[in-house]
């Protein structure tokens, strides 16, 4: 198959397909490679719609990017049809648009699995089949995979095609343009498909540019110009330089394609991603070709293609929770209590309104991050920076230098994108910036790569900064409101996906502002000075209802409990520390983040201090060293040791030891 | 000044300037902005000459960035020359090219304590002058801020310029990109200054282009482009389109600046950066063009322009540490110990020649990561991706895919811009790219944003890596040689600037692979299995030499003391932390990194175990919350606490507890 034509196969197909008369769905034919190259060109449409049936049919109950995934499925099927995979690789960026490559790559039987415990992830995962040569979740990360695998193979002198498929979105990444500049700049082979579907890099420019992209995709078309480059290197330098550049501005000019050409890609483009007429003879041009270094093709698709209700929607169909296949009615995980992301909404309207130095910045989420309403009500006000976390924050410095209130909303795991520019443009000049970290915590079906996990370690041993973490949507109100009062320094609320379940009444609708530094308590069990009380759970952030739960459970057992919202995990409440390490005999602290972050520096403290020599036991409940992967929250959570019962678990293990040296004293006294 | 052009004043200067008629150096006279813009064009060549002179003395003996500071002096003048600093707003990309602006804004008295402890800093910030409205030390930050205050500015409906210089490297970060192609989309006017002086971007095309980017620049050109536009509005939309780009395609075929038409830039140049005839015209013509929004001028310039020795040289000559002004000779920091970079080289060198897998990627700095015979003599398996963070790691990672071994060795501080690279692409992979992390810790005269002091607390709470810190130029070798040995996992080695104080013999010239996860004691002071000794003190790399300082001088005062070497930071030796924690009183962790690093890892260990719960000691001396600013390195432990002094003082201030303890123990016996 490798290095045969198309061409003719479409032109003499036979149309009476053997499958289609006697009612087989081609996908449950196709399992293999083989079979899929060895059917007629013109029945590929026909496998094409039942992956996108089968596509829909599993979104619509599992939830998943559908748009996405909708939108490739020709372009899916003519890449694996044309290119020898697994031998050829395929880098699939950011990995949301994998379904069909999925299905294609023997996982179809699996794919009801997808995004469930134990399923088919979500994304592409190199555990997970051959034909992942490289996992994905965040963006734009393709290219660079992809030139590094391009290097390998011609150290390794091996000859297979390295294939990265990324969305324009992806494109607005620096990371993506660090690929390109460098690989247009190596002797290796490397193609690189744009997965234009929301013309955010350029318009479209129709039939006419699909026929132009053909023909300079030809092989004749390849061998015209490297004659002509050949003549050009007789010529004297300046002279060439001068006619080299002609040529491919020339070719620019028709095509629209000069940014890439003058990265040092050969542009090829744009063609329409649904057609396997245009797709299939581009791509076996450029399997074929041998001599150019690296290509850009330029493919046209439509997000949601062949699903009516996701083309006409295709913001909100791009990532869905589940929907109804026949009316497109989306459907929405019930929740009583409004999320976090909704009061982060609210308050932030709020404080645009009363005040016109406030502004957001999203890097391309702005209904992710709550700021869709904002973007409505405040347009002049609002910046999508587009997939481009470094650039927002260090935006946001600039914009807080001059004396305007910036709130830059990312997710926790995406902020790590931008660490340097937090310490060195922010934190070391001390800017007041605020930072609203949502998806902090586990995320349940998006998995491992999604999960903000390292925010408070990666940010709490940073010089002046504030800190917070909701325990309530009440608390997500003040937390807000707090942030935008602090007008010295940065600052950051890390906030969960989804609802907190500890629910308080609304101190005020429009946020309370908070005591910066200062914790609150919960629940207070000391009785008298002169005793203690057995434990203190200091609880930062969402898992203050689970913390009251072991409580409970740990009173009834005979155990007094005082339980503390920490609030603050920087700068923390010390003066609160200190009191309950010397009026309890066990603190526990508990968050929902990796180790090293809350109870590692509540540990230092308390080592610095003096204070566990004199027989404080201490333990901090964080996210072990681990991997978790797609399930539910409540799954991950579990799996994570996060829950009452651990913390209950936890508390008995320490307090016990207590009971029974308190027990074998008092034998030694009598 | 604002709105007068210099064409006249140039063409009738008066050859006979005052102030060289009677001697006095002009860089004496001009001591404001006033008196710098009074001057006639003619004289700044006379200011740009004292400056240059003044520029090389100080950086002769202080050290600095000398080539890029020589390469702007006329380009700088002619910023303050024409724009309304500090209203106008000048940005500093890096910021090591600005001592020239330094000079000219108030610093001139100053500059002799460039670098020096208390003096100025060798980048811009904020806190030392109104004339430096955004800090910085890290590359390509500088249209980011630029764009956020532009947009700042608009929002204050107030109309200054804003001018970020940026050099052709900085352009090779994404962040750069990220911000261009934010900036070409705003309704904001920003002036992008792109300081071309190594030809990385585009090939000089002389007197020519520089004379059209003058035509094109002036007001009469502008406004027949505005026509233009206007005329093309009023076409057919499609039509429209295609006339708009050929004008700008045309443009870009004569001056070679389509790449930042594309990304939406008005694009001037190239124009030499050392004529001011060609600079103020040019500068004057944007300054008051009030209708195009995003402006990049090509500037040409050469590194070291006016002294010859850096001119030859531009490489040794960008940052040196000290050199003789007459003979251009070179001077270095006297060490009879190689340093951590020296060893790395050493190893990573013999490991390519034995092994044909093995890589070396550097972003950018492949001297200053010891990589520069290894380019001479691995050509082909040696990739400098440019300033380039993000994309080097995930580059790495495709390699490492594939086979082959990479090494990539990148400053700690600069790894920052790759964290989300390190977690996402290998770490969650489990991919065998080895990281040489250089930097890591105090760093002297850079300052503040050069440190690395964060690598610990951001990787060593990820799953499944390996993080070494050699105490010794010896363990630089049998690390770099251990990570090389790690297969099926990430691993780091992270190294101080210069050499390591603790010298012992070295075990092997080609390194020894060490075993990993555990540590090595250097002094055993236990007795007898039943008596405890009296302090453990387990350092972490570069502090060895300091720890067994302070042994000797707390055994002068009667503690027993043992020193452990702990090697890795991941996988720690859990077996050698409980020995310690059962045969010591009292145990302290020494590192070269911030809280939240290594000390909190063990602090975290310690209680998950119960080892504190039965009244051993513990304390963790790191670099503590605050900024440390430029001084030596010396002075910099010092500042930090780091020093055997003050190991030494922790020990006493917990241990001297423990003897009152003891005492008020024995008295209550008897």
């Amino acid at each position: 198959m490798k290095n045969k034509s198309s061409e003719n196969q479409i032109n003499n197909a036979d149309n009476n397909n053997q499958f289609r008369k006697i009612g087989v769905p081609l996908i449950d034919v196709v399992d293999s490679m083989e079979k899929l190259r060895a059917l007629n060109p013109i029945e590929l449409p026909w496998l094409a719609d039942d992956i996108r049936k089968e596509i829909i049919k599993v979104v619509s109950q599992n939830g998943g990017h559908l748009g996405p995934s909708l939108g490739v499925v020709e372009l899916t099927i003519a890449l694996h049809y044309v290119f020898n995979t697994p031998d050829d690789k395929i880098i699939w960026d950011v990995g949301h648009q994998s379904y069909a490559h999925k299905i294609l790559t023997g996982r179809y039987k699996q794919f009801k699995t997808l995004r469930k415990k134990g399923g088919l992830s979500g994304f592409t995962k190199r555990a997970e089949s051959i034909f992942d040569p490289f996992g994905a979740g965040h963006s734009s990360t393709s290219i660079s995979a992809g030139l590094g695998m391009a290097s390998a193979r011609d150290i390794n002198a091996q000859e297979h095609n390295i294939i990265c498929v990324i969305g324009d979105g992806s494109m607005s990444a620096g990371m993506a343009f660090e690929a390109m500049n460098n690989a247009g700049d190596m002797n290796s082979k490397l193609i690189v498909i744009l997965n234009d579907n929301d013309m955010s890099i350029s318009p479209p420019v129709g039939a006419l540019s699909t026929h132009l992209s053909k023909i300079i995709s030809s092989k004749q078309y390849m061998s015209i110009r490297n004659t002509a480059s050949e003549l050009v290197s007789l010529l004297p330098k300046a002279l060439g330089n001068v006619a080299k550049r002609t040529e491919s501005y020339a070719r620019g000019l028709v095509t629209g394609g000069t940014l890439f050409e003058e990265l040092g890609f050969f542009y090829v483009g744009p063609i329409d991603g649904h057609t396997f007429e245009d797709l299939i003879p581009v791509f076996e041009n450029i399997r074929d070709n041998k001599k150019h270094k690296a290509f850009l093709i330029h493919v046209r698709t439509k997000k949601g293609h062949g699903y009516n209700p996701a083309e006409k929607s295709p913001t909100a169909f791009h990532g869905v929770y589940k929907f109804d296949i026949v009316t497109g009615e989306l459907k929405n995980a019930k929740t009583e209590i409004p999320s976090c992301t909704q009061g982060f909404s609210k308050i932030i309207n709020y404080l645009a309104q009363e005040d016109d130095k406030v502004v957001a910045i999203t890097a391309a989420m702005p209904s992710g991050t709550g700021l869709a309403k904002f973007a409505e009500n405040f347009p002049s006000r609002f910046f999508d920076v587009g997939i481009a976390e470094q650039h927002a924050v260090t935006f946001a410095a600039g914009m807080a230098v001059e004396g305007i209130k910036p709130f830059v909303a990312i997710y926790s795991s995406f902020l790590q994108r931008a660490y340097d520019q937090i310490v060195h443009d922010v934190v070391l000049q001390g800017l007041p910036v605020r930072f609203m970290i949502d998806r902090a915590g586990l995320v349940g079906e998006d998995g491992v790569t999604h999960h903000g996990l390292y925010d408070i370690s990666m940010l709490a041993n940073l010089h002046n900064v504030v800190i917070m973490a909701p325990s309530s949507y009440n608390e997500v109100l003040n937390m807000v409101k707090t942030a935008y009062s602090i007008d010295d320094r940065p600052s950051f609320v890390r906030y969960p996906k989804g609802c907190l379940p500890y629910v308080e009444p609304i101190t005020s609708e429009f946020g309370q502002i908070l005591k910066i530094g200062k914790a609150r308590i919960i629940k207070n069990s000391l009785n008298t000075e002169n005793t203690k009380a057995d434990l203190a759970i200091l609880s930062l952030g969402s898992r203050l209802f689970e913390a009251m739960k072991a409580s409970e459970m740990l009173e009834k057992e005979g155990f007094s409990v005082s339980i503390v919202d920490a609030r603050f995990a920087k700068p923390f409440d010390t003066e609160m520390v200190i009191k309950l390490a010397k009026t309890h005999k066990a603190l526990i602290t508990v968050e929902e983040g990796a180790n090293g972050g809350f109870g590692a520096e509540i540990a230092q403290f308390l080592t610095d201090e003096a204070l566990l020599d004199s027989g404080l036991k201490f333990r901090a409940i964080a996210i072990k060293d681990n991997f978790i992967h797609h399930a539910t929250v409540s799954e991950q959570l579990a799996q994570a040791g996060l829950e009452a019962e651990n913390i209950k678990n936890t508390a008995i293990n320490m307090l016990k030891i207590e009971r029974l040296n308190f027990v074998s004293n008092k034998s030694v006294n009598l």
